[in-house]
């Protein structure tokens, strides 16, 4: 076990979390996740169990305390991934959201404070919101309502920006934030209502693919392995380095959007995953839009290029393909 | 006692809190004012305690616990006044200025959860930020830094204004929000850097009056009774009348713009100070601006006359010579 690092991971159950672990163990990390299982699941991490350098803690970020959190032998990267991210689910948990978001924040930074450790937390491009600038450069300061039924995930999630940043200027804690725009790939919840995870269980279940409003919102779609390499090259950054990037770019603090450029309308996604189910019975039908929807995202990754010599290796396609094969054998 | 209402001040011994105090003791009310004395002080409050009905806690809200705090009888109303307020004093303790706004609206809002008390949570203007609309209505989403060096009060606030929106929607909490803006008077700490409390105390002193940036900036100034005026009148209003009126207003939660709309740039403000005080011997001094200063502020405040049948009575010159007559006998 000597030279053997150690990675604690909130969130470690849930989709993108799964992943992450299943890298870190792959590069050889000795990794312990901490789940609440509230959108997370144990079947997401029933094949990394098999892997002794893997521990499971079930627990709510919410309800520990850094000063009394144990972990034997030093920590060496945090990865604050823990809370709900969508729309269904933390409309669902409005306060739990929002507590979880600000409390989990506190309880990685605390720890990392305390520890020393290097941590990385993910933010996301709803701090953005309905942005007012296309596409966005980390210097948006975003538009989001404070009031609507969105807040308790892009206030949080703000908010949580907001302790970091003066974790790190005022206690030096060694934190970056990656702004994760929308991530899909196999491990992602059937029922979170996500658009690509509804148009391809809808399409394989042959019900109706649902549109919220015209369907001429666009997204950008970042398969799941593109993210986990993008925060693997982030974490693995020193400190000075990440402090001279940012300065340099006028920001304040570590802030990086990790996302896949392209974009698509949300009809042409349907389109897409329609195409390739051709033997689905599945055509198009409007909803409403839900309330203080954005209408577009889309990152601005010239700053990840040139800081981590990174960009997205799979298209949509791919990802879509391998994605249906997930899906494939649980709907 | 029959009859005499209970209201709970957070931050009671604070520049505003002791206004309401006293005006809440003048109305028969029975008052407990709670404040860590951070930015507030005994001072604020020693004419007060004259008052039987008075009574002062000590504590910080960060460290309360609504469900472990007790007081003898019914609440009827909490005003959540806590938190720091100026940027010497936020930027002095950022984290403890984000966590006292999240704290403190928690413990508000569970208060008025379990006591069935109504809550009137003090948010202010600088959830706008840099606005881009000019004046500010409350449709206005703002324009905030996350990661900023004012973040830890504009972001702090804005997480309160979301976690009370998600308690009233979801827990049916009746919690009415004012965003207050620029508001002076006597009381004000005569070190927290404000701009009408500088310049006067500046003038008083002799010392040059210090701009930030060219002066051409602008304000509005809201004399302190005005505002403890529309705080009565607000919470005096019941729940369904509130929830129709905002609906209507197309705004998710109750949220009331409360300042004088009257607009100054700073350089203006800084020569009626002097021409108010002719034997100073001050000149006006211009420094650098400071981060993510707004360059102009004015509240709109067509709902606030609309549903408080309100609005601010003191001008400037008269509510100046007030607090200047405040600050003489002290500097």
């Amino acid at each position: 076990m000597v030279g053997m690092k150690t990675a604690l991971v909130t969130g470690g159950a849930g989709f993108i979390g799964s992943h992450l672990c299943e890298r870190l163990l792959a590069e050889g990390y000795r990794v312990i996740a901490i789940d609440n299982l509230y959108t997370g699941s144990r079947e997401n991490i029933a094949p990394l169990a098999q892997n002794g350098g893997f521990t499971f803690i079930e627990a709510d970020v919410c309800d520990l305390d850094s000063g009394r959190f144990l972990v034997p032998g030093h920590i060496d990267e945090i990865y604050n991934l823990a809370c709900p991210a969508s729309p269904v689910h933390y409309q669902a948990a409005p306060l739990k959201t929002a507590l979880t978001s600000a409390k989990g924040a506190l309880f990685a930074l605390e720890l990392a404070r305390t520890s020393g450790a290097k941590l990385l937390h993910a933010s996301t491009s709803e701090i953005y919101g309905d942005p007012i600038e296309h596409p966005q450069r980390e210097t948006h300061w975003g538009n989001v309502n404070t009031i609507g039924v969105r807040s308790c995930y892009d206030e949080g999630k703000r908010f949580a920006e907001t302790l970091a940043s003066d974790y790190r200027r005022t206690l030096g804690v060694d934190v970056r934030m990656a702004r994760i725009f929308n991530t899909y790939g196999p491990r992602m919840d059937a029922q979170d209502g996500r658009v690509v995870s509804n148009f391809i269980v809808q399409a394989l279940r042959g019900n109706d693919l649902t549109i919220y409003g015209d369907g001429s919102q666009t997204r950008s779609f970042q398969y799941c392995t593109d993210l986990v390499e993008a925060m693997r090259r982030y974490m693995a950054l020193e400190k000075p380095a990440l402090d001279g990037f940012f300065a340099s770019h006028g920001l304040g603090a570590c802030v990086l959007n990790i996302g896949n450029p392209a974009e698509y309308t949300v009809k042409e996604l349907a389109k897409k995953v329609l195409k390739m189910l051709p033997s689905s019975s599945s055509r198009l039908v409007a909803r409403p839009l839900p309330g203080d929807d954005p209408r577009k995202r889309r990152p601005d990754i010239t700053l990840a290029r040139e800081l981590l010599g990174w960009e997205p290796r799979v298209q949509l396609d791919e990802g879509l393909a391998k994605t249906i094969e997930y899906f494939r054998g649980r709907v």
